[in-house]
């Protein structure tokens, strides 16, 4: 019996669970509702205890999970999700499962995922952004997931606004934070319409969407100076978005970086994930593999 | 006769040479004006030429140097500094001295240096921020110097602007980005006189100064989530700078990051450099040491 991983996406409507060593060998994958969190961890249990039964012998575990997280106490802390504040991931799912877990954020597992097996990969500093229901960002650096005091929360970065701009901005804590600004339901917000029915309103809403989410860009570009910017989320179904955003960022950049060849070819540089929707339980599955490996060096 | 190593600080104006191990054991130093490239790099040569003769047995060579650099091929490439762009700093000083050399930005050395011996010492991530001619910063991510497609820029990070200031700006390239707005030189400019006589122009100085830099502090924080940030410079000598730029990083973050009582002692968090104006030369000294235990594994 060859060992297997399982992977766990969770997130704010949603978990998706898959069982399997990575995007080529995935042997089986199942999506639950996110609900209260006793009955989502235990339906979450519940089928990778099924798995094992199958004869997939499942090593380790990796969630890639909506925070905020306190990494080291493998909990949620202060999430506006009701209910969820202070559950106790690790330590539930290790009771229930036996086996080593990784705990991390939805964005450094999609970052982790995109950065072994997809547009990442090969590239060294990798950043994984984004921009839905939230706007958050994760990044790999040196082949490992960027923590610090915590980890990274780069939807509350301020930015500046664009001149024609005078919507409040929906963050709770800061209002026109980015995510505040250029969320999804900021854009909805906003427009008065839904994100994917902008009709009259598409033009403007890409303009100061791009005029946004390239603060975002050339901030994380001046931080952390990352090989490649992977970039999901479906606010990126907008239809010519990811141009706009990509000539934003150039423009904003002016010459500043005209010593850095990569800069120069955004569309090779900002660019959608490879792994489609599935980069957060795929990096997920990697971030089990990394701690199965931990696991027998600390033995 | 014992391993030693060799630092350099190499800034606009001077050249900061050591000869030692580390803050405690500097056998040696010297200050060298920067002048023209060739004749600069003779003199630094020169130095640690007769620091040899006189017994000292460097094992490598650390170079903190302003910028921007080409890492991998070792090289300044576009600077401002008149005569020192494409200068083939590793090149000329592994053949003047015949030892392995490491080369990064000065502000990564000197958040190295803090990292290991300073105001940084046994905290996992740490990013040093100077204020002075320029605004840079450097970070230290489990252990070693952040560095992706190019080392961080943080200099160019675009703010929002403080209501009361209408400034252009000295970025060359963006007016307004925070060095721009922040540096020395900006302060200077738009207060009409010096930042060290700034007289009944204080308190307004300090309250847009503050307000830039706390944006600038909450960028750092929100994308590395760095365990501490230490800030060094000429402009933090300006009074009662250090404690506003605090305060309005305390207010700029607002409840966003309850979760994480570390940033509820931003006099704890937002610290001064403990090594004062020697952070980035005993960096220097450290990436020395870090480069011949490299060059040993290597063999």
């Amino acid at each position: 019996m060859s060992v297997v991983f399982g992977g766990v996406e969770a997130g704010g409507t949603k978990v998706v669970c898959a069982v399997g060593v990575g995007p080529d060998g995935v042997l089986d994958r199942t999506t639950i509702p996110t609900t209260e969190p006793g009955e989502t961890l235990e339906r979450i249990i519940g089928y990778f205890l099924a798995q094992r039964a199958a004869g997939h012998d499942i090593a380790a575990l990796g969630v890639a999970s909506f925070g905020p997280l306190d990494l080291r106490e493998g909990r949620i802390t202060t999430t506006p999700k009701p209910g969820w504040g202070g559950t106790d991931l690790v330590g539930e799912l290790r009771r229930g499962l036996g086996v080593p877990i990784a705990l991390d954020t939805d964005v450094n597992g999609a970052a982790y995922g995109e950065h072994r097996w997809g547009a990442g990969r090969g590239r060294g500093t990798v950043v994984y952004v984004t921009v839905g229901t939230g706007i958050g960002g994760g990044a790999i650096v040196d082949g490992r997931p960027l923590h610090g005091l915590l980890h990274p929360e780069m939807g509350h970065l301020h930015v500046r606004r664009h001149p024609d701009d005078d919507f409040a901005g929906t963050c709770p804590f800061h209002g026109d934070c980015i995510e505040g600004l250029a969320s999804g339901p900021a854009i909805e917000r906003r427009a008065g319409r839904p994100a994917r029915d902008l009709g009259p309103l598409l033009a403007r809403t890409v303009t100061i969407e791009a005029h946004y989410l390239a603060q975002l860009m050339t901030s994380i570009i001046y931080l952390l100076m990352p090989h490649r910017i992977v970039v999901g989320g479906g606010v990126l179904n907008i239809p010519g978005l990811l141009d706009a955003v990509r000539d934003a960022t150039a423009a904003r950049l002016g010459k500043a970086l005209d010593a850095v060849p990569a800069t120069a070819r955004m569309d090779e540089y900002i660019v959608p994930p490879d792994l489609g929707q599935f980069s957060g339980v795929l990096g997920a599955l990697g971030l089990a593999e990394h701690e199965y490996q931990r696991s027998l060096t600390n033995r």
